[in-house]
């Protein structure tokens, strides 16, 4: 399994691709399966979930699958009244503010909880013949979400809260960090091969507000996955500034944006961590020599690297050609093969 | 003048203050005054443009006034059909996409085209007691509107004709970068005193994209301007990897956000440069305990740049509280007279 291999920083036969968002609007076929009915509805139908995360794996021939899921599916399960808004995102009616809100967050119970990913997870094992990733938020990104009732640009009323009461919001990503966990010990034990942490908002912060404040609570998620003995990936947006403290929360491998070269993200996570990416996902709209040249710049910037998985710098845009994908897979492979 | 001296690297009596976006929303007195007609019809009233310009002078006793426009103002004085959409931004009907679109650009004649922003500035120079600073926007960010037709999270179609069209991107950011300098240069003609190239989005950008299309451009821009010895501040968001790059532009003062602190931003652009930052404007919605606590911070984290301009490390925010900008502004002064 060259996936797990470069995660752990393993000899491997070629270089492993996997796209985030791989799974979802730039795939015809999942166009056609999900007419109709909200994301959260697909997401809690196994059938419905394990088809949508087998088809990239089938067109792509990537070396990982993803749960077909969403951060917020475990708060989702815990009771909160989020909804995945078309073009904009999850949306919290009413936004978390002071202590009492805390209630709101009753432990995750994952295996009734939970029940409809883990069975997704169960069917997968079946079908997939590479491993599958299992995912959760992180608490940081998943406290934005709660304080800001929805996605933000500025993450005011997050920082706000977090400077203004810090206990308050220490305790609030303490409880998200044990829902997060949860949720990845229960995928791992359905049959998830590897974790990612997806702490997508976190290039917000400043590194001491990261420092204070997020990684205390990611730290609690990845090391307590330690037993595991899953490889634990890390990634966020724009985190060029908290590379090396991403990767001291506990990650093997740390996924970078496109804003810094592979080369120059290995030298600040430090020897020995793998890292995961990073071709610009706008930069897979243009022509297929375009895409080409930048995948090749980015396997050149990751030849020196222990693990490297690639992978792109964000999520794949609803109107990537899945063909330039599927070719940027066969490139890596070809390009990398010893 | 202790901004232009701050700017310079030279010996002052307080770190000087000015905050971005200090004129518009977040002053009720503003808001008084924009009641009804567009923003671009603001701008255009030279009556109205100055008035906007004092009002946060007066209220908080800034160190320097920036003049009251907006960096569409020399596209739409060239024909361009863009329209300020509250809440969104800078909208174009018609966005470029072809050879044929550079047509559409001819050259600023600022002594026509800009006669009421010239006028604005005119009229300033009777009444303000602090330098007015001038400015425009860089290439690549004007390049990102007008490609994208407004606002983009991604600027994928930016990027895509950046890689697929070289030649012609280069062409457009030539021509923009042409129509900011001459707009600058006349606005320092009028009266300003200094000058701030805002590139906002510069930091989507990698490295290597930065250095062969954006850098070019906005170079000949600050280069443009070395004959008239006004300081040359250089902005963006998010573009700690690029910092020493937009001072090697020809910055005489650098832009940062709140992302990098600024000991390390110094370290960054080297010897020689003042840096302009970079408390968090999200920061300012807490309470005062708060915001004074992070602009102490910065503060220190300034103490051994050889120039610093106190700034948010973007523009204040409409929900701002202007009790809460007069008071960091008292405390700059207090805390660094000397």
């Amino acid at each position: 399994m060259r996936f797990l291999a470069a995660c752990r920083c393993q000899p491997v036969d070629a270089t492993p691709v996997w796209f985030m968002r791989q799974a979802g609007r730039s795939l015809p076929e999942y166009r056609a399966l999900r007419q109709g009915g909200s994301i959260l509805e697909a997401i809690a139908d196994p059938e419905t979930a394990a088809e949508i995360t087998l088809q990239p794996v089938r067109r792509y021939g990537v070396d990982a699958a993803i749960l077909f899921s969403d951060i917020v599916v475990p708060l989702v399960a815990v009771g909160l009244e989020i909804d995945i808004v078309p073009g904009r995102g999850p949306v919290l009616g009413e936004p978390f503010s002071r202590p009492a809100d805390l209630d709101r967050l009753r432990p995750l119970e994952p295996g009734e909880d939970l029940a409809h990913v883990l069975e997704t997870i169960r069917l997968l094992s079946g079908e997939l013949s590479v491993p599958l990733i299992g995912f959760a938020g992180a608490p940081f990104t998943l406290a934005s979400y709660l304080v800001e009732g929805g996605p933000s640009r500025t993450f005011a009323r997050t920082k706000v809260l977090m400077h203004a009461e810090p206990a308050l919001f220490a305790e609030l990503l303490s409880r998200l960090a044990d829902i997060s966990l949860a949720a990845l010990r229960a995928q791992v034990g359905a049959g998830a091969a590897a974790v990612q942490l997806f702490d997508s908002w976190a290039g917000a912060l400043s590194r001491a507000e990261y420092e204070r404040f997020a990684l205390p609570a990611s730290r609690r998620v990845l090391e307590g996955l330690a037993d595991l003995d899953v490889p634990r990936i890390h990634f966020g947006v724009g985190t060029g500034e908290l590379l090396d403290l991403m990767a001291a929360a506990g990650a093997d491998v740390v996924g970078v944006d496109w804003r810094v070269a592979l080369d120059e993200a290995g030298r600040r996570v430090g020897a020995g961590r793998a890292l995961q990416g990073n071709l610009d996902p706008a930069l897979c709209l243009a022509t297929p020599p375009v895409v080409e040249e930048a995948a090749r710049q980015v396997l050149k910037e990751a030849s020196g690297l222990p693990g490297h998985v690639f992978n792109l710098g964000h999520g794949v845009l609803p109107e990537t050609d899945p063909g330039v994908l599927a070719a940027v897979v066969d490139l890596v492979h070809e390009e990398t093969a010893r």
